[in-house]
């Protein structure tokens, strides 16, 4: 029996599990097994994004899951995001709505802006899936004139179409989201950043709690997520311990009976911020579901935040080497 | 004889000279002596701002020095900003050709966006100078509804009509200053930050200079300009030594024979960062403007600015203990 989903209340109006499965790094040929095996452990929110290349698998774990009876459509919440190459108005309909067909299950739940910052466009028959920078010839990241307004303004078209009920922003700064919110017609309902122990940005934080957009955590493990990439990312990863290894996390963990990474989530639950891990294992999948069940002490929540070193592991313009300065 | 005036190329073709007198905390009362002397003394730029609410009397100051034929007002700069209730466009464009009137020089070298944060208008016949907020009792800072689109097109508007000959924007992030580059038909050619060894952003430096932005830095004796404020503004500079007494400026000091505040003001123009100290006294007033005629080792930069905490005084929000988090 899955145990009680725990939602937040987003600003449109929708609630939101605050515990999902993260699709990123899920190979597209495990996506539906891994997604339909997620559900059965009972995740039933799904955090996806263009990027990840694996929308139409995933649709397909839920659909099977969906078509054997184990949920409703309508208790399982999808997020996906717009890649950076699809801001104009144009590219972020037509994308919205063939994500939206990729998925295949009638809307989307949340949809967000990956990054605030524009892309040239790219034809999807030429390339599928742009990354941040086409040959590793390119000495710099050139960016598309296309104002966040105009990107903001599509995703509103998007909800006011019904493919989307809510929508968000991801990666964003202080400034780009007080700026949104001067011309939102649809609010902003969730802020996806990175936010662990060693990157807490208590500000941003209290600004999102201020202005009733619930905060996505990704990269809740840190540095962990990073290991596994290629070198230039693990650059900063690897200057740091191991959120499981740190004392104060090893302590909490003790003390509740439950493992690092449970607390590490429940750091952020406990403090309404949603939550994504990944795990291709089945056994930690299902732990890291059960981030809610228990709860830190204010002392355990403080003494694991002041692991702050404003240390951010997903810095593209960091680990490309390139021009690009995002979070400055 | 006033020295040589070193000087930065805008993004607009303008020619900038790199130090500068600020005008913040200048008594109206003193401010067209205060200009007056500090042009015989050599100062060309001017940084003054709706807020400082002493353009009329600075104006004064260099109308005396052009009509007594010590400068020329080609020779001279001035810089000043459009203070945060008047973003909306056709508030913007008044304002803009008030504070040109107020100078009295015919026209603005420099209008910059003072925060990228719009509050509601109020008329300047009701109450001429609004701070951040009107009185103690209000527990929220209410924002404005104006989108920072809209300010800069205003200010491209100003550039138009010949008021300003460039603009620029203070207190930016870099989504913000991205943003603005992808509908800016003017080019931001300076952008006005706090900027001291305690509050170094390198990767917002590199930025601007990626963007062909100047820097102009703010605060840059650090902890010092907020001292003389009352208590809450003193917060966070009294946890800080002054940055005059720090080991590694004083070494340099010793070394170069220069004082601590030339130090700490070629730390910036070194790095061709434009700087605006302010002094009332006028040993200090010279010796500041003489902060290019010398040079720091590359180890002496590098040492100050390893100082960096992160620490930023002129932060609105915290000081004003409101919610707004301008540099979340």
């Amino acid at each position: 029996m899955a145990p009680a989903v725990n939602t937040v209340t987003l600003a449109s109006g929708h609630k939101m599990p605050l515990v999902g499965f993260g699709l990123w790094k899920v190979p597209a040929d495990k996506a539906a097994d891994t997604v339909y095996n997620a559900i059965k452990a009972g995740y039933r929110l799904f955090d996806g994004a263009y990027d990840y290349q694996n929308e139409h698998e995933a649709g397909k774990g839920i659909k099977r899951a969906i078509d054997e009876g184990l949920v409703k459509r309508e208790e399982i919440f999808v997020t996906t995001k717009l890649w950076n190459n699809y801001h104009r108005k144009d590219h972020a309909l037509a994308m919205a709505k063939a994500q939206n067909e990729a998925w295949g299950l009638g809307y989307i739940d949340l949809y967000l802006i990956h990054f605030p910052i524009a892309l040239p466009y790219i034809e999807p028959e030429k390339l599928r899936y742009p990354g941040w920078w086409l040959d590793a010839e390119q000495t710099q990241i050139e960016r598309a004139n296309v104002p966040i307004k105009e990107t903001w303004e599509a995703l509103e078209e998007v909800v006011d179409s019904g493919i989307a009920k809510s929508i968000g922003i991801s990666n964003a700064q202080a400034q780009t989201i007080y700026d949104i919110q001067t011309y939102a017609r649809h609010p902003i309902s969730s802020l996806q950043v990175e936010h662990h122990p060693y990157l807490v940005q208590p500000d941003l934080v209290e600004l999102a709690h201020e202005e009733n957009i619930v905060i996505t955590a990704y990269s809740s493990f840190g540095p962990q997520s990073f290991l596994e990439l290629p070198p230039a990312f693990r650059k900063r990863p690897e200057t740091v311990p191991l959120l499981f290894d740190v004392d104060v996390v090893k302590k909490a963990a003790d003390r509740t009976g439950k493992s690092p990474a449970q607390v590490l989530l429940r750091w952020a639950t406990q403090r309404n911020i949603a939550v994504i891990p990944k795990s291709n294992n089945v056994g930690r999948l299902q732990q890291n579901l059960e981030a809610t069940g228990f709860d830190l002490t204010d002392d355990e929540i403080k003494a694991i935040s002041a692991l702050d070193k404003g240390l951010r592991f997903n810095d593209p313009g960091f680990y490309l080497d390139k021009p690009l300065r995002i979070f400055a």
